[in-house]
């Protein structure tokens, strides 16, 4: 099964894709679904008399628009991490990113005036389905709803500013993340394992090309492992790590531009394509009354 | 104004704090308050008729129960930077907790079987009562809800495993949060820039002791840098750093053990009082249906 979450007036709507036919569901978006009980797959099977329209006229938001946790792992790629001289880690690199740093698998990139270093970073994504704590490798697998595509789009400059890189890694709307959450069953080989090739393009030219079947730490791996510190939740999205062929990586580092496509395809799961544009410089301030500087409260 | 969030029957309630008079409000949580628009403070003083109880008659949850961000500073209180041999940096180095990670005010902190290095870290905690995105210094105070206590108590063995902290910064129930947001207008001086007496004691003895004063990057500065790269929204909240005096600062390291009693206070604005507590190792493992292991999706 193939969920994911449309764009509609002043908000968004879950549906499930068949082929290029998409029908909506009765939640607000596929992280709404999983939220919603342990039957989801079940509930979302079964519907029908929901509208019904095309693939190609619909607007696709984040298929999870709003995840209470975005967990990020680094150097997982296992040719990756021997090929820059290192030795295979003990632990997961984890980091967070923030739900404001989302956006739909269709939708520009926006290239913000503060960076001069924005980057790509092509990552298998896996969505939690069920409520897990301390959970075991070989149960972890239980908890994932899904797979879907990352390109976690990290600002060099601001990344590597200090030691933390959450600054480089959380710019608004900066996340494509889509198109779909595609069931394990839809997936060839171990579902907790998959072995897909991954990859990314700019205006054509491939950067990144690996198989998620290099990943050290794996979907179950990194479940059991997060899961032992904190509670994972239907809705909550892994991002496992992006392979070689980053632009900070080549010599010299080559950044996005204005007006570049950037492309990123796991096989079976989907693309994203992602126009970069220079961002207007903008700011707002609303909702201020009751502010630090004022003195009514 | 001050301003609690009740545990209450299946769930949680915001309540505006009057002496020791408790009176309840129509929204679920503080947060909730926040996001009901800009005009909340003038809201939750008018509130009339609510259901009244006395402080020590109710039970506090973490004042903002889900933040849809919580950014934490690390390394803010200059002395302790110079002290440290470092220089000022010219960033605020920045990384994330999760929402899970909070604990009410007056809750044990577990002691998980997995670390055997939980510290003490005393912050100034923000609480973001407008929607912002590039906002100036000058203007960012008027984003400023109001300030409360937070333990950004850490698993030093789990937060140096790998470069990025998260992973020690984020244990389940493990930061306490409160005990109420404090609008700044009851605070002395500059609201901007409070200087307030903020202290650690564990089992009575005084560990950290400085001054809010003291913040290199202090609330009006750490907004506008946040702010740059995305937008702060009601309910945010952000954790402004520790002053010296952690216990693995300490010559040989001292962590907490079960039975001690964590006391963080800041000046005018309440404490936070926790009793470390082993955990019983427990997992959990729900709402599996659908989950990679089966086929049915």
């Amino acid at each position: 099964m193939r969920l994911v979450t449309l764009r509609a007036q002043g908000g968004t709507r879950a549906a499930r894709l068949d082929g290029d036919t998409v029908t909506e569901l009765p939640f607000a978006d596929v992280g709404e679904l999983l939220r919603s009980g342990g039957d989801w797959a079940t509930r979302a099977k079964a519907t029908v008399g929901g509208l019904e329209r095309r693939l190609h006229d619909v607007a696709l938001a984040p298929v999870i628009p709003s995840p209470a946790k975005i967990i990020c792992l680094g150097l997982n790629y296992v040719s990756h991490i021997v090929e820059m001289g290192r030795v295979l880690p003990e632990h997961p690199t984890l980091f967070a990113k923030y739900a404001v740093a989302l956006t739909g698998p269709a939708d520009p990139i926006p290239l913000p005036p503060e960076s001069v270093a924005v980057d790509w970073e092509a990552e298998l994504a896996i969505v939690i389905g069920a409520r897990v704590r301390r959970v075991s490798p070989e149960d972890a697998g239980r908890a994932i709803a899904g797979y879907t595509v990352a390109n976690d789009t990290s600002m060099r400059d601001w990344q590597n500013r200090t030691l933390q890189w959450l600054q480089g890694k959380s710019f608004e709307a900066s996340t494509p993340l889509g198109p779909a959450l595609v069931t394990p069953d839809e997936l060839p080989g171990d579902p907790l394992a998959p072995d897909l090739e991954i990859r990314t393009e700019v205006d054509g030219e491939v950067m990144q090309l690996a198989r998620t079947g290099d990943l050290l730490f794996g979907p179950a791996r990194s479940i059991a492992y997060i899961s032992t510190f904190m509670t994972l939740e239907p809705g909550d999205v892994i991002l496992t790590g992006t392979p070689a062929g980053v632009g900070a990586g080549r010599e010299p580092p080559v950044y996005l531009r204005p007006g570049q496509v950037v492309r990123v395809a796991i096989e079976g799961l989907g693309e994203l394509v992602n126009r970069c544009e220079a961002e207007r410089l903008g700011g707002s301030v609303s909702g201020l009354q009751g502010g630090a500087s004022g003195t009514q409260p």
